[in-house]
């Protein structure tokens, strides 16, 4: 979340860096021209480093960022000059991705006879006998406490949309090595090409015993609230969709930091919710537990009410029994009118100027769409939002490791509203003046570890 | 497989180490003193340390073996003197196992924000491209070619039987541990409660698009059977039951020294092999693949012929068909006279001296029932047996990881009768004098793999 334009780094495509090799007469001022040359395409330059010194030649290699492949080799053939060899273009992207970003390790020594007879057999049968008569024993000496799986069908990836489950693995394997960086949880991957909600649940369910805990990603609405909901109900084990409730945890300990800000409280706060997928469902029905009293959920026909005639489902019944407790009807345009907060998490664009002009004196604007949000920044802080954040920055991994390390060192059975609540408290606590904390502070995830910890109370569960 | 009698370290149960910690005054003999105490009650001594001297006092730690827990009991208090004093005792076995023997990690760098945008967002992104484009480019972009799923339900664990699968997670977790130790393969247990073999092959056929292979596990038969042969038909993925297969190419590596020793053909040799459940009848099946052309396989009821009237399924008319070519019938006494080799994966005691004397001359006797076998090694011997070997040392670690690193490093769609061979005998040629070479040699592993991917032929898979 930021509230600024964005720089070049930020607008770079930046999935398109390389590091360029280049052999280079060893004379003042090669480098200088080699650089000048990739600059005058527009290519822009990170690290430079001195690989050696070979002959009269010195070996360098050019971290470098550019918007698109064409780009990217009409800057490289610039830098070939006579005294410049371009040896050779790695693409730091895939190569970070070679064989994948993460792997499976032995915990223990396995160098000696008696290494094996105490991991392996012999030795493992007692630790068998053990759970087989006592399964809560499991969690003590296996890694099932210390494990989830990271379920999807890739119906829903990034920005990508449905891709396929083998093709969103990277995206899978990146939130493992996130989830075992940050806090020491392992996690799987488990794909599983398929469309039918009950036909996923039925397969997570039979491998459920393996995990302390399930967390759904990337999969398309309204397939994702029946996965949900419907797994929860056949597995004790916390089941948490992340592109919902992680996406409203972080959207949430933002807006903490903006209510303060403007000096309003959560319950007399009016709010309009953009989007009716998982997150902005998630996120309508997060801040009614939370205390809300108004919030109106819109989805592109406009505001959703009971009884709508038109483009409604079951969900969308669902989620207008606990929103929009006074029947609000009506288009974005309208129902934006006097409200305090507008959060969007839909298309580019959507949002004018005038509509945020119309909201309540120093309203919220919280333009989340990726890429290209609902409105810019600028565009809402000068129609006179008093916070206007766009979504850079807003990354769920600041959520996530923390409640699944939280909830499994609990012990949890679910993933509470209150545990959630607990997360985004303690993100805004550690925001230092922003609206979110450096996600590569590895003490706002023990922070956020213990808050959700505390948070759990088996009381909570129906 | 060892051709000798069991030593105490072999015969105790094994499964009960421990350390003791003691506090004893710091006088010569106290420890003496101590350990005989201890070794008067039968106890066995392992590593002895000084952790630390501490006034007139030393801490020491003794890893000691015992019996069973009775008899730790015992000779613990028995080790209580005067100036000995027992400060705690570690049960090695489970402190090995807690929190699990194996972890996911990271294998790239997540410190900065750079490292972020290559491994996650937003480079992550092309990656996803990139496969959702070519999907074979998950083999290399992802962790897919490194990974297995090994997958059980624990009805058949070790000697322990149907305990479930989660207790017997702990076998899959040690496997997984040798498999990343071994091999850098990463194994991930998948635990099904679900004795129906097709719903086993429905769930583990959905999730197999992340994994390379799939490894069963202590499967009972004969569910075993139809999950292999029904899942191969599904996935297009190298499908091993190990419980069949490892077993079975371990035990013809052992064979193949054996034949060597008593100057034998594999085509030539007339076998009998006892037991009929996964490992017997992989060891049948895999010996007439080899091409010993006399192999009959035996289970309680005695030979297993076509059309035998008694105890048969499906299973064993199947096997019926490939084996037993002159539809020997009969006891097990009355088959084994004048044949060349006995291979027992059965129950103790169930070969005598007599039926050994009424094999052909100079016989080969595999006695591999565990933790008895089905002879002694000294009642073989001592009947004649040129070559008698216990199941001891007779373990499928030998196999299975560089198996498997083999099939993922040739991108292999099956484990082929020929893999295992060769297999076989690279682990025969590696014995140096013995029958099996130590599990602990990196570079047999290194072997195996290597003639296993080299024996990958796409033109044996119809």
């Amino acid at each position: 979340m930021v509230d600024r334009e964005p720089n070049w780094y930020e607008r770079y495509n930046a999935s398109q860096i390389v590091t360029v090799r280049l052999r280079l007469a060893d004379a003042p001022g090669t480098l200088a021209r080699a650089l000048e040359a990739a600059g005058r395409e527009g290519a822009k330059i990170g690290n430079v480093s001195l690989v050696g010194v070979d002959g009269a030649e010195k070996i360098r290699d050019i971290q470098m960022f550019f918007v698109d492949p064409e780009h990217q080799q009409r800057s490289i053939d610039a830098m070939r000059l006579d005294d410049v060899h371009v040896v050779e273009v790695i693409d730091e992207v895939m190569e970070c991705h070679r064989n994948g970003t993460i792997e499976t390790r032995s915990r223990v020594k396995l160098d000696t006879l008696m290494d094996l007879r105490l991991a392996y057999t012999p030795g493992v049968a007692r630790v068998c006998e053990r759970i087989a008569e006592d399964p809560a024993a499991a969690w003590d000496f296996t890694a099932v406490g210390q494990k989830i799986a990271i379920v999807t069908n890739g119906t829903a990836v990034l920005g990508l949309g449905d891709i396929g489950a083998l093709a969103g693995l990277p995206v899978m394997e990146g939130k493992a090595a996130i989830l075992a960086r940050f806090v020491g949880v392992s996690a799987e991957p488990i794909l599983i090409e398929e469309r039918d909600p009950m036909k996923i649940v039925d397969v997570v369910a039979a491998i459920s015993p393996g995990y302390g805990a399930i967390q759904l990603e990337d999969i398309a609405a309204p397939a994702c609230f029946v996965v949900e909901r419907e797994l929860q109900k056949r597995v004790d084990k916390p089941v948490f969709h992340d592109d919902q409730h992680g996406t409203a945890t972080v959207c949430v300990a933002g807006l903490l930091g903006a209510l303060e800000r403007t000096k309003r409280e959560i319950e007399g706060t009016r709010a309009v919710v953009l989007g009716a997928g998982a997150a902005g469902s998630a996120i309508a029905r997060f801040l009614v537990e939370l205390g809300m009293k108004d919030v109106v959920l819109c989805d592109s026909t406009g505001a959703i009410y009971s009884g709508r005639p038109e483009r409604m489902n079951d969900e969308k019944e669902a989620l207008a029994r606990v929103t929009n407790p006074n029947n609000a009807k009506g288009t974005l345009e309208e129902v934006m009118k006097g409200r305090d907060l507008f959060v969007g998490v839909s298309k580019p664009n959507l949002v004018t100027k005038a509509m945020v002009s119309s909201m309540a004196k120093d309203p919220i604007v919280f333009a989340l769409a990726n890429p290209v949000s609902e409105i810019s920044v600028a565009d809402a802080l000068d129609a006179g939002a008093a916070v206007a954040l766009d979504g850079r920055g807003m990354n769920n991994a600041l959520a996530y490791p923390g409640i699944f390390r939280g909830a499994l060192d609990a012990r949890a059975r679910r993933i509470t509203p209150k545990m959630m609540r607990a997360a985004a408290e303690t993100l805004s606590a550690r925001a230092n003046g922003a609206f979110l904390p450096n996600m590569l502070d590895l003490e706002v995830h023990r922070a956020v570890t213990k808050a959700v910890a505390d948070a759990w109370d088996p009381a909570d569960v129906t």
